[in-house]
């Protein structure tokens, strides 16, 4: 017997099917009974079609959309085109014709979930999407799974591998973020415009997702924090190693009592946590949990092959519960109304960098601004002067999330004073 | 409504399933919709009763475990006893009793697997066992459904807590062997007889576990290589560090085209491998594959919290499947025959440690000896003798297990040199 599947969009991930499917033919055949066969391709253009077939592909190339959803024999359409549109029209048609759903669109499903999801459910079909977090990190389904009879307070995560790249090459090499950025384009890690990546953007989306598997809840993209890269100097890494850290953007959610705080931020790491060591595109998610307690789970945030594997992985899942009987369950069935954390609630250490005039009695000012809100400091480092300007570089001890506004609008207040950087620090 | 389950043996880890089930009801309610009851708890005698009760559990206690099997209203056996019997006896009438089984008995599973599982499907049964491979690290299911679409090729791991927290003690606060076992027993890691941890036992159970859900092969006890510790020096640490490296009891299993080879061994970790860096009793589980690349999957190896809780995840997915109808489906659904490889396909670096007579001319010997058998060094270091014996410590290049043999066989005819260690070395 045949499963049929279809693949909207035919680039990297979706060239890289046919390969796994054929490296994994014996090891499927012994899981399932049935072969999964790629039936119909859709294509932008026939000059997309021509290439394809140049590559060697021979597969039932179409430019219609309608030609998969009125083929009866076709029962999951993998979508791997990206971006929101026509990937939201597509998938939402394909799920109306009764087909089941695999993509590994995070932009999509941080934005659309909910929308997407329920319409799965009415139509009783699935829609998995395991290669939208973490690529090949099988991250979705254990927490799906095997974090049923626990509870998350705390997730940590290094979620973008070309964000991660870049901070790599500038805690190991010394570069700075351009030459770091450079690389990354160069190497086709980041596009021309790079915002997505380097302002924490695709790593929020993925936070979005891993609140609903670890918390159970959704949050719109404007509640989850977000902070990048372009800032960072060449000195904030050194301080970070200096004083027993390594900087790496982070995405980040707590629960406390009040509800939960996601963010995606820059971050002092401690040498010896376990993330601190996820180096180059290499992604991974760390885990506080009340039963199992600390656990991370480490992988390929991207690539061709992994991504494949995980859709694949999808695939596999679908053909299993269509021959159950039981498709149409949600993928995540974890779900409870969402509450964001007081801010008061919040607390962290955090990184300052502040130029100040190079003249006697500012790190005076700066502790009674600083003590005006009680914050005390952990650490000071004053550096050396230009005789014009200087930079004050402070960890505080752990304070708020209203006490770090505080500390902010008065230090943008004060007109001589400039806030270079504040960077969350993780530790006691 | 209610599921019913029955605890055999209620202690460090059973007594910790009722906190999880409360801690975890809101949960637990959202994601099943019956309520998870323990029903009847099997104990040793009354005087394990009576302190039970004096704990404040309020169960259902008995002694007979006929009272249970008679029990049409529970539907799962939670097996939590350890050791072979009566363990075995007691899972098999729980399943001929058409009783669905859980267990986190490794030493069962891995010697008597094969026969249980069998049983299980005979009667189509669950058995599950999640939490007797690296304790709260979900990686037997990860491995049945994640990497379903995936070839893994080799895995590494670090399986034995208690022999982890002692590597951990010598390499970053140079004790001894005796110190960090005595430390081990103090704190509860280690048994008064250490043999199972330190001599890579309980290490070799879990990897065969492992080797059945990654590579569909069923291993025999005496077909998996195994070492201990007993023999490590503080020098063999110290020059570990030197060189770059990290001591530590792994388990490995590497499939080559002949076939899988599995060994359980001290073994140099560079500093740099995502292993290198789990320390104390944590576990972590490193694969290689042909899809998703590298992954790593750590998180605590035993303890109360995360053993109840894989134990918990188990029953979870137990009454999912007999909600769904799909109950009787075997836990690892990928099985091939089992083949060994040729030895001459298992290559590796290995560190040999020799004491020779403090005199001139012995390098020479040694070097004249690896050279017989085709072995080059790669790194070579003499330590300073007593004026009777001295150390030469010897990196070689990779070799095969035959070459391996043979060195050490020629190294035995020499009466006055002795191996006083040899352990694999990871990497290029």
């Amino acid at each position: 017997m045949a499963v049929n599947i279809a693949i909207l969009g035919f680039g990297t991930v979706g060239t890289g099917l046919p390969t796994l499917l054929s490296e994994n033919k014996e090891k499927l055949a012994k899981i399932l009974d049935e072969e999964i066969v790629i039936s119909k391709v859709l294509m932008r253009d026939n000059k997309a079609i021509e290439k394809a077939r140049s590559q060697g592909f021979n597969y039932d190339f179409v430019l219609n959309l309608d030609d998969i959803l009125a083929d009866s024999e076709i029962s999951i359409v993998v979508e791997l085109m990206g971006r929101i549109e026509p990937a939201k029209t597509y998938i939402t048609q394909a799920i109306e014709a009764g087909k089941n759903v695999v993509t590994a669109n995070k932009d999509l499903l941080a934005v659309h979930g909910v929308e997407l999801r329920s319409l799965a459910q009415k139509h009783h079909v699935a829609l998995y999407y395991e290669a939208a977090v973490a690529g090949g990190i099988p991250i979705l389904r254990t927490l799906a799974n095997s974090f049923s009879s626990d509870k998350i307070t705390h997730l940590l995560g290094i979620l973008n591998g070309t964000s991660n790249f870049m901070m790599t090459k500038m805690s190991e090499e010394g570069w700075t973020y351009d030459e770091s950025l450079a690389k990354a384009q160069e190497l086709g890690y980041a596009e021309s415009d790079p915002t997505n990546d380097v302002d924490g953007i695709d790593a929020s989306y993925k936070l979005a997702i891993l609140s609903e598997f670890a918390f159970g809840m959704t949050l719109a993209p404007d509640e989850i924090a977000k902070s990048g890269l372009r800032s960072i100097q060449k000195t904030d890494v050194e301080i970070a190693q200096q004083f027993g850290y390594v900087l790496k953007l982070t995405g980040e959610i707590n629960e406390v009592d009040s509800g939960i705080f996601a963010e995606v931020s820059p971050t002092f790491l401690p040498k010896s946590h376990p993330l601190a060591s996820v180096n180059g595109v290499m992604n991974a998610v760390f885990i506080e949990s009340e039963g199992i307690g600390d656990s991370m789970f480490y992988g390929a945030g991207a690539g061709q092959k992994p991504t494949a594997t995980s859709v694949l992985a999808d695939i596999v899942r679908i053909v299993k519960r269509v021959k159950d009987g039981t498709i149409g369950k949600s993928f995540n069935e974890y779900a409870r109304s969402t509450s964001l954390a007081n801010p008061h609630d919040i607390e962290n250490k955090y990184y300052f960098s502040v130029e100040t005039p190079d003249s006697t009695g500012q790190l005076l000012r700066l502790v009674e601004l600083f003590t005006s809100e009680n914050v005390s400091f952990e650490q000071v480092l004053q550096q050396k002067g230009n005789g014009k300007r200087a930079v004050v570089v402070i960890i505080s001890h752990k304070i708020n999330r209203v006490q770090l506004s505080a500390i902010q609008d008065k230090l943008n207040q004060e007109k001589d004073f400039k806030l270079l950087n504040r960077f969350k620090v993780l530790g006691d």
